[in-house]
């Protein structure tokens, strides 16, 4: 399934990717960085699940960019539609009729469970939260919001706050009315579990305490990655999540999906929540909506929640709310996945290539302690030693061990997602196997022979 | 300027409109509405100036949609730029080098002030003013954030937090660190004042006051719209906008201009806070950068606020920032402006047919208390009457009467931008001479005749 690039003029190339790096350095400001310390890569052009750097050089992408490429790079299908529809119409009011926008809400209602019949549309994950807890907040009249500790949920004031790693610590002035709880997480189990049915019955129990003690009346979300994501995919089980849908039942509190990274095919299904056979209230969404082509992202909102707003405004909007040229490329996406099987694809490819490859890579490493993941959504946990569990690179930083590790999966042609001692394996979902098995291979080269002295 | 349509098929257009309505209400959630009491207009097309509905009815867009399609619909040239762009690379993490960010943030450096070298990017306004704030507050350590009374900066939690309109009320739910203040405004004049000067010196104290009653080492920034757009197009006076860089300068308070609907063009200048010989912080921009064609928003630093985060870890972020789609529409849109003299083509509307047009409009109108503006910016105080200046809707709110006056302009083919008891005349900064006398001369017929009895 990997599309072919046109002609590259490598020496065109290389001046186009010298003067970018220049004007970057001199000009553009990034993201969660120290500005002067970073050396970010080029990368000039990409086609699947490869991107080419300023120098010509191909790389397998094992990192779907911020895991948000889910079709792979430059689609065909959906480059066309954002060339059809800049040819028809780029831009236009949220307080209209679109017919892009309109059929990219009925496809992705389509996908969602009865009762979730509506699409309010953002720019990305980060504002569709905000949204999202302010329609819970008005819905229940109640100001706190409960998230899990290890969750991201964006960059902006309250989707930061919300978040549970460490991104959020100096991001909490101003703010108040959030409170964290611990999520099961065997491999580094808060409540001394020694089964996954044992972890998630502790974690339930220390849900509900932490909602008796917070006052269950004063809650109005409670705000869940359906699988956290960059926290370290900690795949939760049915009954965990059927016990949080119970205890937010039983005290009226909203209950939010993000499935920002886990949706849209990156688990196997559609959605994650899909797994639980649960149903939540709201559900985030964006990256794998449209693959990020054009910046999207959206709440989808119960028949109730809607009709909270029925008759009354809801207090809140933004300029690009629905945008035409995101929204096509939405509707191509979405008909792309289903079209050429992509959900079905990834659920595949993790039961029979990713699962097993990366067990028999933690069996034979001494520093991968644990390996987890469902779809093309998996995560390696590197560490010291298998007994002690001690992370590979402090909580929040770095280490030059993972950074060395990192530069070797680099160097054979792989890039990896990192997430302090983690390597996180998400590929396009639509991955070929040859191209799976390939990184998967450097994977095993690089991590298998790894021997790090303390 | 107005760009030409293709063919356009009448039946087909009916039939897709009636489809994309009926999914609409249907599956989409609109900002700022009370879903079950509106009955939003079907956009099936667009050029230039020419907004085309679902019936294949013509308008001339003098809202230009949200105050964004600054360089009108469906520029040839930004529409190929999306295009080209999306043949080579839609999209790619913010954690690297790109040649149309690189570029994109070159030229709107290249526009601003010595000393405001780099460009932080957002999806669009709000999310531009959240990463501002933050900048400031960790820049000076400080919590505190003054804003107008009177202003709009975003939906997002922070940024509407600090908007000084009725769409804040119902969000001030888990936000703290707000101070609204008055600013100049002499048509209703806070400070009792009777010439623009007065009302600059009293806002000015006023202000003074108020960052002495807050404490001057607790506020970390002054967040203003360069000319306050939504909330009514009140150019403030140079002495005003130099008295509060002064004050800021005293305090060590960072000043955001809020540039997102008043920059690139707007105005008759690329930046708004041009006209009073000032230099702000941070710059906060959105819409007109590529007048909307994709989404895109953004912060340019100060070289200070640059050097806070050099070695520091700005902690912040979002997967599409510098989205390259967003930033080839900048770059073509910044050079269509330039290459077309559309920046100095709005300042001479503005003063040569705008202004004049709608002064006189106002001497024969009953109900027109004051019109005000610069450049493609400007306001129509609709009121009871002359005396009392009593806006003919309540603040927050709408009125038969302005609803009549906002169908009568419609129904004559012109879409105005409207909010509350005013009327704003924000055209495409590069509507022909023609169209803009034209739509001008349906604002003469709709006011002029006016007369509501009480
Ligand atoms: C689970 C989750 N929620 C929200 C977000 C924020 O999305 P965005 O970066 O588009 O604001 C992310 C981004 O990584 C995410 O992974
Ligand atoms: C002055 C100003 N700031 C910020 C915003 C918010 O921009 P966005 O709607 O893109 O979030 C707007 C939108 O109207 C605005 O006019």
């Amino acid at each position: 399934m990997v599309h072919q690039p046109g002609e590259i003029d490598l020496a065109a190339l290389k001046d186009e990717s010298a003067r970018a790096r220049e004007l970057d350095r001199a000009h553009v400001f990034h993201s969660w960085s120290a500005q002067r310390l970073i050396d970010p890569p080029t990368v000039a052009r990409a086609h699947g699940s490869t991107v080419i750097d300023g120098e010509g050089r191909e790389f397998l992408d094992f990192s779907s960019q911020l895991v948000n490429t889910n079709i792979g790079h430059q689609h065909p299908a959906v480059v066309q539609a954002i060339k059809d529809q800049a040819d028809v119409l780029c831009t236009i009011s949220p307080a209209t009729v679109n017919a892009a926008r309109s059929e990219a809400a009925r496809l992705i209602t389509e996908r969602t469970p009865a009762g979730l019949d509506h699409v309010f549309f953002t720019n990305g994950g980060a504002d569709a939260n905000e949204h999202a807890i302010r329609m819970a907040r008005l819905h229940t009249g109640r100001t706190k919001v409960l998230s899990r500790y290890r969750s991201y949920h964006g960059g902006t004031q309250t989707a930061v706050n919300v978040t549970g790693d460490p991104r959020r610590w100096e991001n909490e002035t101003g703010e108040s009315g959030v409170v964290h709880f611990f999520g099961p997480f065997l491999y580094r189990s808060e409540f001394h579990a020694t089964t996954e049915a044992e972890e998630a019955e502790r974690a339930l129990q220390h849900l509900r305490r932490t909602i008796e003690l917070e006052g269950p009346a004063t809650i109005a979300a409670i705000i869940l990655e359906s699988i956290p994501g960059t926290a370290g995919i900690m795949v939760p089980s049915p009954e965990y999540m059927q016990g949080v849908r119970a205890l937010c039942d039983e005290h009226g509190i909203v209950l939010i999906a993000d499935e920002v990274m886990a949706g849209f095919g990156r688990s196997g299904k559609w959605f994650a929540f899909e797994h639980f056979d649960i149903v939540p209230d709201l559900i985030t969404f964006a990256k794998g909506v449209n693959s990020g082509y054009v910046p999207l992202g959206g709440v989808i909102l119960s028949d109730a929640i809607f009709e909270t707003f029925a008759e009354r405004v809801y207090p809140g909007g933004l300029t690009y709310s629905g945008h035409p040229l995101a929204c096509a490329a939405a509707v191509a996406t979405i008909n792309a996945m289903a079209d050429e099987g992509m959900i079905e694809h990834a659920a595949h490819l993790g039961e029979t290539i990713i699962g097993p490859r990366l067990r028999q890579i933690a069996e034979n490493s001494k520093h991968v302690g644990e390996v987890r993941g469902i779809g093309a959504f998996w995560a390696i946990e590197l560490v010291w030693d298998k007994e002690s569990k001690e992370p590979l690179a402090p909580y929040g930083g770095g280490s030059p061990e993972v950074a060395s590790v990192v530069a070797a999966l680099k160097e054979h042609g792989v890039i990896p997602f990192n997430n302090y001692h983690r390597l996180h394996v998400v590929p396009p979902i639509n991955i070929s196997e040859e191209d799976l098995e390939r990184g998967l291979g450097v994977f095993e080269k690089v991590l298998t022979d790894l021997d790090f002295p303390r």
